[in-house]
């Protein structure tokens, strides 16, 4: 694709015309045809089959199964765990569970990664990781008195991986308990490379959990190969399970029974229904498991499942990475002037799915694209995520979504809305 | 009701003509005439509303509305919460939230009880409460070097309240941080009484953190004028939220900003959205919520609470309490003779609103028995338990079952089934 193909709408009709992937978009709910969906980074749209799917399993399962359902659904966070650990994760059966937020798988893995290096007393995080990654950190390193040391990332490049690698090298390496990163940040995109860092973690004798959010189902992932230790992630982005579905939870086979979590719940106990008296965790991973899980969210991970599994991860990545090459080039040349600067990593190869551009009014703009019919997000203080699921985004809808970004720019929509941030943005 | 009128069907039939409730069974989806489903203590019934409101959320919210239903989702966490704390529990608004799980929830509160205590090294707990409870805080206790001091109560009878009473206002009262108790027993029913132990805490200086899974929405709840702490419950049980729903938590709310739970997730966070650097927790209630609740499964509480509210929890006490004078007559005259016994609280008053009865080979039993369409629940060692949920069992429906367990006893119907227990039970 040259530059002058690419900034046509033409280029980029050719372009979904020869796309491996097109039929996909099908198999996805896209019933306002002019709204254009730039943010399946933050939720992923509704599978066609899903509705049906889950009537069938309220009404069926839980209406006219009752309780006698849970004989079949007592599987499903193993189950659906094995599917995308095969598909998605480069992970091998008995390796990933969903199970209970992001956020609480995160705060079990960690907390158990600390109990397990007793010795060491330092935390190493990003600065710029996503909100909740650093506030449960912080509230760990609190509880037990570690110190917790965040390596300051650029906020459009992301983490310096040579100082990460000096900073597990050096003198501090030894006191390293555990080291937290999100694979892609959630702000600029940025994508670190995982083999490398967890060969450096693991010769400074430290733990990596990884935050697979904005990666799973866009990035090929080989944990396994990749001597990954712990992840979690999301499943409500590129995967489409659905507003808040349970999230993953992977932990290498030879590390389960050297873990302990911290949440000792029965859906962690050996022999869970016999109800004895002593926790006994699981020799395997259920022993990251705690309570009942939400069964209608999490059926909601077959029929996006179903769908993800159509398309090989190498297929996904290489749309994913056209796609972003069109957007930062439409918005070099259509939005520089406007004052936006791109705040992601300029080699595609360094990014995940997403594209920030930087503009002082980002929130407002970002509010009136949307009343435009363009929906992408904003992320403080002052960035546009364009979000491209290659599973069902079209090059036309990027460049459509950019033509009317520019065009807004160009008559100044946004200055007529108020500054007052909403509340959920 | 005299026993003898009891004792016809034509008298159940009689009840359930007379029963001002009656209507109420038409809001649920009861399909299969011929299973009589005891067992709304484990799962309860499907409301009639809830496939469509789902179906509604899924298409539209999920669908068409994509990530901008956040706007209207963020808020149902506490507005559904308020409604059950209006309803059910006896709380005021911004007392109550749903999230997570019940597992996760008493993880949360339990933690952030010890942290407020930090001179008292004792957690005070009933030997025979639901495993997920017991196991939590040994965990808790372990971690943080804490003595967990577990009252042996009486597996028919429930805890002896008066030695609950001694122990908190004895000698080692002082050193008590957190009692930890089931209002109502999941296995035995046993009902405690609630303001009576929170009294001898408030003494003792001790919180008190119930578990009210197995009471809520048949046991009339006054959390605040009870003087409660801190609660937390299932709401799949009685109050009909879908299998796995997320759970209640309750914090009263003087004590809100006075507790800091150890699990610091973004929602949390003061000012959410604005992804500050450090973990400032929201003064009210959402300081004890940690990352992006499974909508679809929360979705569900929304018809559940517009059945709940059709019936004061008095008038299901009412009628929770007829059909267990009902099962525990029926089962007198009927089971004993085949070695049955009752292994509830003999007092109704002291019950919640499910039966157990003993027997050498409940397991078995209940198996045998859902082969016949009656649908109860078996416990470790040897308990069925007999569920009623006021909203939609009818008289009929406990003489049925019970009339088909006798038939079954006759025919020793179940000793032709394996005595290999299975995995869910």
């Amino acid at each position: 694709m040259t530059t002058d193909t690419a900034i046509t709408r033409d280029a980029a009709e050719r372009l979904d015309a020869e796309d491996p992937l097109r039929a996909l978009r099908q198999r996805f709910v896209c019933d306002e045809p002019d709204t254009i969906y730039l943010d399946g980074n933050s939720l992923g749209r509704l599978p066609a089959a899903t509705p049906g799917f889950l009537d069938q399993v309220v009404r069926e399962g839980w209406g006219t199964g009752l309780v006698r359902s849970w004989e079949t659904w007592i599987d499903w966070s193993r189950r659906l765990g094995d599917r995308l650990a095969a598909h998605t994760l480069g992970a091998r059966p008995g390796e990933v569970v969903l199970s209970d937020s992001t956020s609480v798988n995160l705060y079990k893995l960690a907390a158990a990664a600390l109990d397990a290096r007793p010795g060491r007393r330092t935390v190493l995080a990003d600065s710029d990781d996503f909100p909740t990654n650093r506030y449960l950190l912080q509230g760990l390193a609190a509880q037990r008195g570690l110190k917790l040391v965040t390596l300051r990332s650029d906020p459009d490049l992301g983490l310096d991986q040579d100082e990460l690698a000096r900073t597990l090298g050096g003198a501090t390496g030894g006191d390293i308990a555990l080291v937290v990163l999100s694979l892609v940040s959630y702000r600029s995109g940025a994508l670190l490379d995982m083999a490398a860092v967890n060969r450096a973690a693991e010769a400074a004798g430290a733990l990596v959990l990884w935050d697979l959010s904005h990666a799973g189902g866009v990035i090929p992932l080989r944990l396994t190969a990749d001597g990954a230790d712990l992840a979690v992630g999301s499943t409500y982005k590129y995967l489409n399970c659905g507003p808040g579905a349970p999230a993953f939870l992977y932990v290498r086979r030879d590390l389960q029974t050297r873990l302990r979590q911290p949440v000792w719940g029965w859906y962690g106990q050996r022999d869970q229904f016999a109800m004895g008296e002593r926790y006994e965790p699981v020799d395997g991973l259920d022993r990251f498991l705690v309570g009942t899980p939400p069964l209608l969210s999490l059926a909601a991970a077959e029929p996006a499942l179903d769908v993800l599994e159509q398309a090989p991860v190498t297929l996904l990545r290489e749309k994913s990475l056209r796609l972003g090459e069109l957007a930062a080039r439409l918005a070099e040349a259509w939005l520089t002037p406007y004052g936006f600067r791109p705040a992601s990593p300029p080699d595609p190869v360094r990014r995940g799915s997403h594209l920030a551009l930087a503009h002082p009014d980002a929130e407002r703009v970002c509010r009136a694209l949307r009343a435009r019919g363009v929906i992408c997000d904003f992320r403080p203080p002052d960035r546009l995520r364009i979000g491209m699921a290659p599973l069902y985004t079209r090059f036309t809808d990027v460049w459509d979504g950019l033509d009317r970004l520019r065009r807004l720019m160009g008559s100044r929509g946004h200055e007529q809305l108020s500054t007052a941030r909403p509340r959920v943005t």
